[in-house]
C-alpha cells in the first residue's frame, strides 16, 4: 500500500525543489530529502526527473450520449488513457435531457462512471428550467458534492440554454456558492448559418467553422460575462477558442469580475485550415465546437495562458470513430461533435508551453492542474504535492520525446488530431492513488479503481465574491 | 411662397461662411453674398447670427400607444414643439404588435402623422417573425419610403426581439439595404429584475435604475454588433446611454464594422440621482429606459460624440403627464417610459456641446442634422444647406439664451427633465418647407403641413458594405 | 482664363450630385446642371465621370537635402507627378539644421519652392530649442502663414526633437494655435538597434525594419499623445504605420484628445517582405521610415481609416534613385530614407479603398483631400467644391485602370514601389488653379505656376479645444 | 533557538490548513498538526489565529539622503517598524550618484543597513552610463545578489534615466538575468510643469499633483513597457499609481511580456483632495510621488491587484518630518518627498482587501510576501511557509482591530497619513529569524539582527523569458 518516490526533484504551482515523496494508503504522508522507504513500500526511481501533480482534465465527455451515437471512450478506457498521459483526475458532464430531472441524470451518469480508473467528479449541465431544477439544484450542491453547473449556449432546439434559463441558473448558483459555466456560442447564429450553408448546398465539413465563427463565440461569452456581473455570481467559460471570446473575459478581469478561461489543447495548436482536408474522414474527425481557428487565435490563446487570463487547460476529450463521424457525410450538422485528447494534454502543454518559453515549469503545473484544482474546490487533495493530499504524482521525465499516433495511444479512437507530432516531455510513471499505474509503457490502469470527488460549494473566491457584493451594496 | 434669409453666416457641417440663402417653392434656390430678394419675398433678418440646417430628431414617438396610455404629444403638438426649438424633421417609430401586419400598423401611423407640422419619416419595428414579415418588409422598403427597422431588444413578453428575430430581420435587412436599428437592453435580465425587486418590495422610481443596470445595456449592445457581424449588415443602435455599449461600438468600428451610435440629450445631461427624488411625480417623470446613468457615463458619451463613435443626437421624445405617470405609483414597472425633449435638444448641444468646446459649431451641425440625414439617407434633402435641398433652416442665435421649463415650453406635457437650465444657444426663427413658423417666440407651426419623407434603400455606406462583403468572400 | 466642366458629377466630401463646375481666375464661380459656358471658356467634358476636389498630399519631401544627398525629385518635378494623378496641392517640409534660424530655413525652402506646379504650404520643422526658436514660431506662425509644425521623434544625432523639444514645442504651438505633428518613433531605439544589428554583421536592407520594430512607433506615438494631453493642445501623428501606434490615437480620442492620424499609401499595401529581396537595389528602394510592415499593420491600417480614427492619406513622397540608394550598400543605416508616391495615391486610395468597399465615394475624397484642408486650414479654399474655392479640381475616370510602372511615370526616380499594380480609378483630367494641366496623358505642368499657401492658425477644432480647456480648468 | 507556533491556522499563497509550525536556527523545519515541542523551546499561541509568511515589502527607503535631508527612519528604526506590522523583510534602494560607483554606493547602503533589525535585500539604481557602471552591473549581479536594478524617469537634473540609460542598463540587465524595475513619471515633463506652476505663483502643495499628472506616469509606463519590449527583457514597474500605467501594464501582458506590477497601500486608499489641505504641514505630509490620485484611479488600482494585472503592495517607505518637510514650505518643489507606512501596509491590505471581499486570504499573502518572494528570486526562502524557508512568520488576528496613529507607531516620523483608520486585522506575534520579536504590542526589534538577502539572477519567469526570445527568433 505504500510508495516512495525517490530521488526527484518536486516541481509544483509554486517552485521546483528536491525531495522525495512517501505515499501509503493514497495519500501523500511525507515529503523530504533521502526519506526512507518502510519495507515492503514499492520504490519509484524518479531518477533526475520532476515529480509533479497529476493533471487534472476538468472537462471530458465519457461514453456521452450525443448526436445519436455515443462516445467511444468510456469512463474506463478514456481515464486509463488519461493516466498513460499523466492526467489522474478528470471532471465530466452529466447532461441531462430538457425536462429531465437533473438528479436523474446525474445517478445515470454516476453508474457510468463506476468503471473509471481514476477519480473523476461531475459538472451538471441545467438544460431546461422550473421549479424542480431549481430545486435539484440545491440538491446536488448540498448533498452530492456538485458545485459547479454547466450551460450550453448553442444546440439550438436541443440543449441550449436560453437567457431565461441562464438568469435563472446563475442566480441559484449564487445562493448556492456553485460556480456556473458555459459552453459559449450564439445558438442561435450558429442554426441559421447551418440552415443557410444547408440550403446553398455547402454541406461538407468545410461548412462546420463558418457555421460558427469567431464572433458566435465571442457574442455569447460575452453576454455570459454580463449575465453573471448582474446576477454576481462568479462565471466558468469552458473551452475558450476566439480571441473576442478571451478579450470579453479579459474586460470583466479588469472590471473586477471573478471570470475564469478555460482553454483545449486543440485551440491551442489545430488551425482552422483542418476543415478544408479533402479527405471526408480527415476532416470530419476535427469537427468539434467551437471548431478549430485561423491561426491568430492561437498566438491570442497562449498569451490569455501565459498572462493568467484563462486559467485552465482541458480536451473536451469526446471521441467519435470514423465510423459514427460517417454520420455526417451528407450533412455536416450530423457529424458528430467532438475530438480525443486526454492522453496527450500534458506532453502537448509542456512541449509547446514550456520548452517555448511561454510557461515556466511551476506555470505549466498550475494550468493543467492546480488552477482547476482551485477553481473547482478540489485544492489541496487534488493540484497540490503536499502531506495529506491524494497520492496522485507524475514523474515528468522533461528530456524524454515521444511521438503521437492513434496507432500507440489507448483512447479508444480510430485517430489522433496532434497525429505525427513529436513532444518533448512525457509522463514516465503515474501514481494515481498511491499506486503506480503506468510505468514506462506499461498501462496498469485498474476499472473502478477510481473514486468519485465530492466538492464543497462555496470556494474561497465565492465567498470573496459574496463579501464584495456585499460591500458593494452597503456603499451604494 | 418665397424667403430670403439675409446677413447670416451659413453654417453647416464643414464650415462657416457668410452668405444669404434664398428659399422657393420649399426649396434652397440660391446661396450667395448680397443676393436680392425679389419682389413679394418675405425677408429674414439673420443679423449676425448663424443659418443652420434644420434639425432632424431621429427618434420620436408622437402620440405612441404604450402601457396602457398614449403619449400625450401628437403629431402636431410634438413636431410643433420641435419647431420652436430648430428641429425641423423626425423619425418615429411604427411599432406593430406582435401578429400584426407591419403594412397596416404602417398605414395607422401615417394616417396619425397626417396632422404634423413638420417633415416625417419612419422606422418601422420588427417584434414578430414569419414569412409574412419577411415579405412586408420588402413592401416597405421598395415601396413606401421605409429603409430602416427597429428592434427592441427588451419588453419581454411584449414587443421584444429575441435572436431568432434579429437574425432573420438583420438578414431581411441586409438583402434589402435598410438599415437595422436596436434597443440595446437585455429582456430576460430587466424582466427578472424587475421581478426580484417587487418581490423584495422595493417598488418605486428608485427601483428603474436598478432594473436595468449599465451591462443590461452593454450586453445587448454588443449582441446586437456581433449579430450584425456575422450577418455583415450595417448597424444603428439607439440612445446609447451605457459606457459599456459604448465600448462594443467602438470596439466594432474599430474592427472595421459600420455601426452607428445616437445618443440622448437626456443622457447626456442627467444622472440617475433623479431617481431617488422623494417626490414620486417628479421621480417618475424621469422613467425611461434606458434609464438616466451615474455621472461617469455622461464624460462618456460626450466624449463619445466628440471622438465620432456616436454619430446622431436625438430625444427619444416620448411624452406621459403626471396622471398618466402615476399608474405606475405602486409599481414602477408600470410608470409609462418616456420623457420630452424634442424641443430643447439644439439649445442643449450647443450649450453644453459647443459653449464648452466638446464640438465645434460644425460638429453641433454634425450631429444634430447631417449625420442623421446621412446615415437615414435623406441627405441632402436634409441636413444640408445647397441649391435643391429643402428650405428647413434654422437661423440660430448663439449669444440668446433662454431658460428651459414646463410653464413656458411649447410640448404638451406638464413636466420638462431640463427644468430651470438657463441654456446659451437658441433658434430664433426657423424656417420649415421655405415658411417661417418660428419667429421669436411666435409660433406658427401649421397643422398638417409636415410631410412624409420617402427614404430610398442603399445609402452610400451600405453599398461601400456590401463591396465590402463580397471583396471579403472573394478573398477567403 | 475660364473653364467649364460639363456633364460630371461632383462628388465631395459629403455625396455626389450631377452639376456642372464653372471656373473662372483660378476659382470656381458657379455650381450647377446645364451651366452655359461663355464665350472663350474652355470645356472639359467630363462625360460621365466624377468630379472631385484636387487631392492634397499633405506630407512630401521635395529636392529634400537628407542623408548626404538630395531627394530627385524637386518642387516642380515632383508638383507635375502629382498634376498627373490628381494631386493639386502639397504641404512640404521646412527642416532646419540644429541651431539654424527656422526663418532663415522657411526662406531657403520658399525659394526652392518657386518651381512648383501646383500650390504647395510648409509644416516647419522644430529640430531645437532655446529663445529663438520661440520667437521665430510666433513669425511664422503670425506672419508668414505656418500654422502646423514637424517634430522628429527620431534621427538621433541629427534632428531628433527629445522630450525637452516636444514639450516646449507643443506649448508655443499651443499658445499659437497652430498645430503640432509628430514623425513617432523612439530614436534613442533605433539608434541603439542600429548599432547592434551593424555589430552583428547585418548590414543589408534587411536590417532595416529590425532597427525600428513597431513598438519603436507605438512607444513613440503614446509619448507624443500623453504630452500633448499635459500640455492640452491638438496634435497630428504623421505616417502611422503600426497598429501599436493606431492604438496609441483611438485611446488619445475616446479619451476626449483632438489628435489626428495620417497613413501612407505605401503602409497601407505593401509589407516588409520586400526588405527580403535578394537584389538590393530592390530592397534598398523600398527603405523608408517607419519602414514597410507586417501584413496585419496594412488590415489595421485600412481600419483605422475606414472608421475614421485616420484622417488623412499621404505619401511622404521623398525620392532617391539608386545610385544613392547605392550610398548604404555597406551599411544600411546610410540608404538615403524615402520613397515616391504622389502620383500614385489617389488611384490607389479609389481602387484598394473605395472598390473594396473600405470607403465610401465621398469617404475617399474626405481622406485625399477634404481632411487634409480642413485640419491644416486650407478649407474650404482647398478641398471642397464651391463657390468661391479655389478651381483644383479633378475628372476622375473610376472605371478606368492604368498599370503603375517607373517607366511611365512622371516622378524624377527611377523606381516604384507600386511597380506592375493595375489600378481602376485614375485622374483623367486634373485642373489646377482653373488650368487644364492634365489630360488624357498630356501632362502640361507649368514650371512656377504654383502658389504658396498661406494658413491662418487657430482652425475651429483648435478654438474648440481651446474651450475645452477653459471649461475644464474653471471645473476643477 | 527553537519556536513553536501552536493552534493556529496556517494560511499561505494556496489555500489554508490547521497546522502547528516548528522553528529551528532561524528556519522552519516541521508543519504538523499536534507538533510536540522539544523541551526549551518557545511556544507561541496562535489560538485561532492565522499564521502566514512575513510579509515582504519590496520598495523602502530607509535613511535615504534626499532632497537636502536623509529619511528620518533608518534602518533600524524602520524595519523594527516593520516588525510591529508583520513585515519582516524589505528590499531598499541603493541610488548612486550619477557618475558615482554603484559598488562604492552599494557598500555604503550596506555599511548603513547594518543596523537592521529584519532582513533586507537591494535594488541597485543605474542613475548614469558608462562602461563602468554596465561592468559594475556585472558585479552586483554575480557577486553580490542584486537581481534588480532601478531606474528613475523623474527627477530630471538629478538621478534621471533617459531613454539612452534605460536603453542600455535594460540590455545589460538582459544578459545578466536582472530585473529592471522603473519608477514612472516623465521627468521633463514634471520639470516643465514645476517650472510652469511655480511661475504662475502656485508654490503651495496644491501644485505638487498639478506638476504630476496621471498621463505623466502613463506615458513613462508605457514607455518602459514598450523599450522593454525591444530589449525583450521582463520589467517591473514601482508604485503604479494611475489608470493610464496599469492599462499599459495589462496590454503588455495580453501581448505576452513579462511585466509586473506594483501598488502602494497609499495610493489604494488616498486620494488627491490631502493636497488642498489649508494647513501647510498636513498637505506636504503627503507628498510624495507619483501623488495621490483623484478617486476613481483607487477602484482601478484594486481591480488591477484583484485580477493579478498587478502583483505586489509596498510602501514606497521614505519617512520626513514636519520640520523637514517645512524646507518646501515657499516651493512645493522643495519639499522633501517621501511617506511612511512600513507598519501599517498589511493591516490596510487585510481590512481594504480582504474584509471587502477583494483578496481572498490567500491573495492577502500573495500581495504582501509571495509575489514579491518570487519576482525577485527569494522564494521560497522567503515568501513559503514551508520546511526548509527562512522563520519569518506572522500570527494573523484576522478579527482585532487597531486604530493607526502616529502617536502609536513606531515609525521614526510625526506623521501618519492613514491617521485614524481603524483596521481590521493585526499582527499579533512576529517571528523572524525564527525569533519573537513583536507580540501583542510588545516590540523587541534588534538592532542589526537582520541579514542581507543575497539574491539569484535568472529566476524562473526569466529562463521562460530567455526560451521565449530564442523560439521567436528562430521562428521568424
Amino acid at each position: 500500500m505504500s510508495l516512495l518516490i525517490r530521488g526527484g526533484t518536486v516541481l509544483d504551482a509554486t517552485h521546483a525543489y528536491r525531495a522525495d515523496v512517501f505515499c501509503d494508503h493514497g495519500k501523500i504522508v511525507q515529503i523530504g530529502q533521502n526519506l526512507d522507504a518502510p519495507a515492503g513500500a514499492q520504490i519509484v526511481d524518479a531518477g533526475d526527473r520532476y515529480v509533479i501533480p497529476g493533471g487534472i482534465d476538468p472537462h471530458t465527455h465519457m461514453e456521452l450520449p450525443f448526436m445519436g451515437t455515443v462516445a467511444s471512450d468510456d469512463f474506463f478506457s478514456g481515464t486509463a488513457a488519461g493516466l498513460a498521459g499523466g492526467t489522474t483526475s478528470i471532471i465530466d458532464f452529466v447532461i441531462p435531457n430538457p425536462q429531465q430531472s437533473l438528479l436523474e441524470a446525474f445517478h445515470t451518469w454516476r453508474g457510468w462512471a463506476q468503471k473509471s480508473a481514476s477519480d473523476y467528479a461531475f459538472h451538471v449541465a441545467v438544460t431546461w428550467w422550473d421549479e424542480s431544477v431549481n430545486r435539484e439544484m440545491g440538491v446536488l450542491a448540498n448533498e452530492h458534492g456538485v458545485s459547479s453547473f454547466k450551460h450550453f449556449m448553442a444546440y439550438k432546439n436541443a440543449i441550449m440554454a436560453d437567457d431565461e434559463i441562464l438568469v435563472n441558473s446563475f442566480r441559484r448558483a449564487l445562493e448556492l456558492g456553485a460556480l456556473p459555466t458555459v459552453h459559449a456560442e450564439n445558438g442561435e447564429l450558429v442554426f441559421q448559418l447551418q440552415k443557410q450553408l444547408l440550403a446553398q448546398g455547402i454541406t461538407g465539413p468545410a461548412a462546420h467553422p463558418l457555421s460558427r465563427p469567431p464572433a458566435v463565440e465571442g457574442e455569447a461569452a460575452n453576454r455570459a460575462v454580463r449575465i453573471a456581473e448582474v446576477i454576481g455570481v462568479p462565471l466558468y467559460i469552458v473551452h475558450v477558442s476566439a480571441q473576442q471570446a478571451l478579450q470579453a473575459i479579459e474586460r470583466a478581469q479588469s472590471e473586477g469580475q471573478r471570470v475564469f478561461g478555460e482553454v483545449l489543447a486543440g485551440h491551442l495548436l489545430i488551425d482552422d485550415s483542418v476543415y478544408l482536408d479533402s479527405d471526408f474522414t480527415r476532416a470530419a474527425a476535427h469537427v468539434m465546437s467551437p471548431p478549430f481557428r485561423a491561426k491568430e487565435h492561437q498566438d491570442a490563446l497562449w498569451k490569455g495562458l501565459q498572462s493568467g487570463h484563462l486559467h485552465t487547460t482541458a480536451t473536451d476529450h469526446c471521441s467519435f470513430c470514423a465510423l459514427q463521424k460517417a454520420a455526417g457525410r451528407d450533412d455536416f450538422t450530423k457529424i458528430p461533435n467532438g475530438c480525443a485528447g486526454i492522453e496527450d494534454r500534458m506532453s502537448l502543454l509542456w512541449h509547446y508551453g514550456v520548452e517555448t518559453g511561454r510557461l515556466t515549469p511551476s506555470e505549466f503545473v498550475q494550468v493543467t492542474s492546480t488552477n482547476a484544482a482551485r477553481i473547482f474546490n478540489l485544492y489541496p487533495r487534488k493540484g497540490a504535492i503536499e502531506v495529506g493530499a491524494d497520492a496522485d504524482l507524475v514523474v515528468w521525465d522533461a528530456n524524454a520525446t515521444r511521438t503521437i499516433s492513434a496507432k500507440t495511444h489507448h483512447q479508444n479512437v480510430d485517430f489522433n488530431v496532434f497525429e505525427g507530432r513529436t513532444v518533448k516531455g512525457i509522463a514516465s510513471q503515474t501514481i494515481a492513488a498511491g499506486k503506480l499505474v503506468w510505468s514506462a509503457g506499461d498501462l496498469r490502469a485498474e476499472r473502478g479503481a477510481g473514486q468519485y470527488l465530492s466538492r464543497k460549494t462555496f470556494a474561497p473566491y465565492f465567498e470573496a465574491n459574496n463579501k464584495r457584493r456585499a460591500a458593494n451594496s452597503s456603499a451604494s
